[in-house]
């Protein structure tokens, strides 16, 4: 089973960027510990801070990945563009977040693309990707 | 550990009801599997069709459970006494949906409780429930 | 033909509440008339203030009964959990209004459950549940 | 007792309009039946696809009508001046809609007429128009 | 000079509808007095209940006439096309109405042609002609 | 007869303010030409760029005035105060515009004081004035 | 004379829950030090997190009842039902607050059961009981 | 194959209409060139101002046309009653307009008809017609 | 204990404004009542019309006083000036109003003040000064 | 004559993406088509998942261009940024859209760009982009 | 160069205001640098608390000032008549904020005036004076 | 001291771009007059039109620069993702604008980036940039 992770704007400053939000750990670190909780999984990871670019990785899922985790960052609360993305490709995705966004600012209470993916994991900081991951297990 | 489920309005029917939407496996089949699944657990289970039901149970859990997987139906949309109870508790909550209420009616898109919880799972099936539980073994 | 008759919140007081608004007539009194007008119809009676009740009485009504003519009252306005458990079941359910909603206050005008229902009758004052039966004998 | 029907733009076409909505008999063929099943009422017919002239009918009934069935379409949605010839005239209206206007697109849901009506009656089909003849024989 | 006075929706029932709104008085009388207090006007008038025909007498203004005074009733608040019209003449339009229609209900609170007009003049009963008169011959 | 001219803020810079909008002419010059005009009547006048002092203005007028013309500028817009104020008196008060406030920014569309006037009349530069005075004198 | 307090949800819990926003005593308490305050008082207490019980505590106080002092928590902003309740009886409803709710979150910020209330009394702490029963001595 | 254009309020003065805005030619002349340009083509032309007529001739497309090019100029912005004409036919209907009306004002912005017809070419001039045309041709 | 009372705009006419929703008694009048029932106490009275002038009286209690009664008036629902002022002094502020604003017009259920206010006492007439000063002595 | 096609997002999927919606064909094939109809035109093609390389190729048409046909897939209902670019660049653009957008999601009945354009095109599949030619070419 | 400072409500507090947001320093502390900074301008200062004043000395300024620096504070977000005097004079006036004025509260984020000033500067602290004398020295 | 300039999408055309708007010197040349008058500072320059390369430049800051100058142009009004990259940065960042966006259009009038940085520089043309030099300066 191969998964692929995609990380959207601002979290490769994981662990230095408002570590009272977002914790002190970053996600290379993080996601070592992922990949040998799943020895038996391919768990592919991108980060990019532009939104073309996480929309070219999902359509590149399409070969070969059985599943996305996609915390789409700020592009949550504006982009029809990765809507129309995860619309567009086969592989089933689950919209992850790190912080329990609707508890924040108002302008982070509405994703433009949870209706696109087959449902949502937020708030349990970086355990919020593992349980992604359980939930393609299953 | 001890954890809570409680179910709101409608879920009683879970089984007979919209089977498109939420499936065709009764909520007392799947608590059974749940339990095997995890028998170092304590599974406590409760539904009530009766919003203020539900607030009595969430102020018990102050009695000794680690906590909640909350999944309170239509009550979701439009209870602000639900939101209180949680924050007038000490057990963490989690929000629990079946189904991705964010790709339903419109009025489906706006929860009242969320950000009084610690976070939200939403989306994979009667699965939903057993993350939930994945999210407090961590 | 079995047909359920559920009336909500304050509607016990009809006759002493607001009669200007709502008449001079008890329930009761308008009952006994109306079982008399069709002798040939099991018609059967539940009021109660509490929502999750209603949600009750409507799961019911699966075992056996036509149809269901619903005067939710305040709820009408509020409850998505009344929604849903008219989804629910399989019993055909007729909206009723005693007054003409929609020339009252202007939070009245919005009717959560309207589109769940078979249909509405509304402004014809007690004489609006036998119109609904009626209805429901086409 | 004479009672004047008004059907408003488009209803010309029912029996091949949208079957699936509107369904599939021509209003002539039912409005002969409803003759047949009131004989003692003086049932007049007026169809019309210009607002004003369903203004002009609505104040010929100020001679001599006991009421009005008043189903006006797509102008229930949009009309002021239908709502002011309902005020100006003595005669009561009943609003009718064939299907439940409330379960179809967003701008069907706000209805501009409904507060200048006596009542309304929407969801059950033809026989819509029966049962506002029964609310005005009570 | 020559004045067109056109009225639209309801307002040819001036005497009878609504009196503690619109007055006891019918147009017609009121025009004869105005027509005797303007000896040196050539005051025309037209009604319509049919928005088109509101637009074909405005489009007719073209041909001679020194103002329109319109008082549009309902359309008022609905009519684009009759913005439109204003707009796509050279005859200077003066908008008119009898009641305060900002102290009545809240869908009256919106005029759509006052854009597309030379002034506004509401709420002194008929008189609100003659003012609209005055405006012209200054 | 008397007749109190409110004008509020800004209005004291007539003739040099926006010429394009409201006009070359001082108020002053206009207000010897009204007075010539009409040498039966006693038109007071008083202008201030203070909120509370036109409510103060407005309250004198109850000692012998017969009607008020008051063009209250910005406050129109944004002055529950001055609305308050109108109700409070018993003379009546007129609302006056030189500009046609509707053919210009959004946020000159809503006026808070109309509701509580007799009526309006707006667009016909200083004219309104006069108009406004003719509307008191029927 | 006889006062009724009602307490909705959550207000059981006074004295745990939050008590930076609620303060650290108990209602229990407080009820002690009010009665020994007001000893030619009947002070009745009813405490529920059911909104339909409220409404039946609310229809009960027709029976002899001076006053209510009604604090609804949540159920002041999303229940139309008491609203309808306090209207639908004769005893007159202060509506109290412990908090100051116009200076917490959003969604506290509107009340659908004050317009149905004589009063309202809100952000004294606990003294706003006191503050409503001094109201009804008056 | 047959076309019918049908061109709706006010653009019967094209030509002489806000020049600006909508171009100095006549429709007619307009008509006859590109009758010329397609004469394999049965081109029909219909203008009304009166919004249930140009309903009529939509309903009488249903009798061999191919297809309706329809300006419905400014009840484009209002009539649901047009909406259901378009879905209640078997012809396929373009909406056309000469202007690109989302750069214009913002009651121009909504098209209630958009969603009923098969496309919308907007802004070329009279010769959004011609691509109209070139559409069904194709 | 000095109590600062503040009077907005209109207030000064108590006793002849609107006695229906006002009362018949003269604010002094009620001055003289309240100082003789709390001998202990130093009332200080203030009313302006003036915005301006209520924020420079609530400045000036900075010197020595212990509360202030506010009753803003039209203000209220205005004014984010004087919401500073209360925020900008120490003195802690009581918003006082003698009806029950939310059972008015639309544009009296917001208030810009209450959260800058300790608290809030609205709709037992004059009563509510002496509420406030009740909550004071607590 | 030389036109710059411009394919924003997931553009590139066309033929395998939801082809309900956005049809079979690939548009590398129906470019082919495209240039051998219009074998006098320089058709220039570019596609991009990046809004900002998107704003890159239309400040290149600025040399030597005559035309820009411009899809701006989810961008068109999102970006500011591209509707700046179109007018900061002196090329004519025609906005396409291979869909009727207004009859799909909410979210997509609003678009940034149309204002900034000539004129729009939707709802005709591929031969929008022919239909854009053809404007040009006039 | 003569430039006219216009400080409004609640800033002749500053230094004891809120600190937090607003700073320790007294305005005429800080008058004196600015002063002493600038040598050869003229730097005249006004505060007022009342909106009418502030209109008041805007119009002075017009008699041979060069720039106004505006602090409107609580009116910045509620006075169309100082957006009015801003527009009716011929002095270039300058918006000035303190504080970050769109971080804080939500009823802070809209203002009235800047679309009738030359410029916005805001969030510096007392530096935001100076920085508006750099940008008229420019 | 180390400042970093960023401008974002389209501010590469400037001099060229809207020149009534945006003015006809391009930034090149003034960042050279900027350069000479500030020699003591490194002033360093960025523009891209792509959104997540204006995120990669702003975490860049965090080694070394003291200030960044931030005119992120179109994406101003539309992107949380730069509001997070701002949030998640150390160095501070000044809002630049050339123009007075709050004057411009609609959707020019909300910022989504302003809340994140410390202030707001708007409307004084190139020299904007100046300005927020002379802000970090002090």
């Amino acid at each position: 089973m191969k998964i692929q992770i995609i990380n959207g704007p601002n979290l490769n400053l994981l662990g230095s960027r408002e570590p009272d939000v977002y914790g002190y750990a970053s996600f290379d670190d993080y996601l070592d510990i992922l990949k040998k909780q799943y020895p038996e999984l391919i768990i592919s990871y991108y980060q990019s801070n532009v939104e073309g670019e996480i929309i070219n990785c999902l359509h590149e899922t399409n070969a070969g990945f059985d599943g996305v985790l996609l915390n789409a960052g700020g592009y949550t609360h504006t982009s029809v563009a990765i809507h129309d993305a995860i619309k567009a490709i086969l592989t089933p995705v689950i919209e992850i977040h790190i912080s329990n966004v609707h508890a924040r600012e108002e302008f982070r209470h509405t994703s433009l693309i949870t209706s696109a993916c087959k449902g949502v994991i937020a708030g349990f900081g970086l355990d919020s990707y593992r349980l992604g991951i359980e939930a393609f297990l299953k």
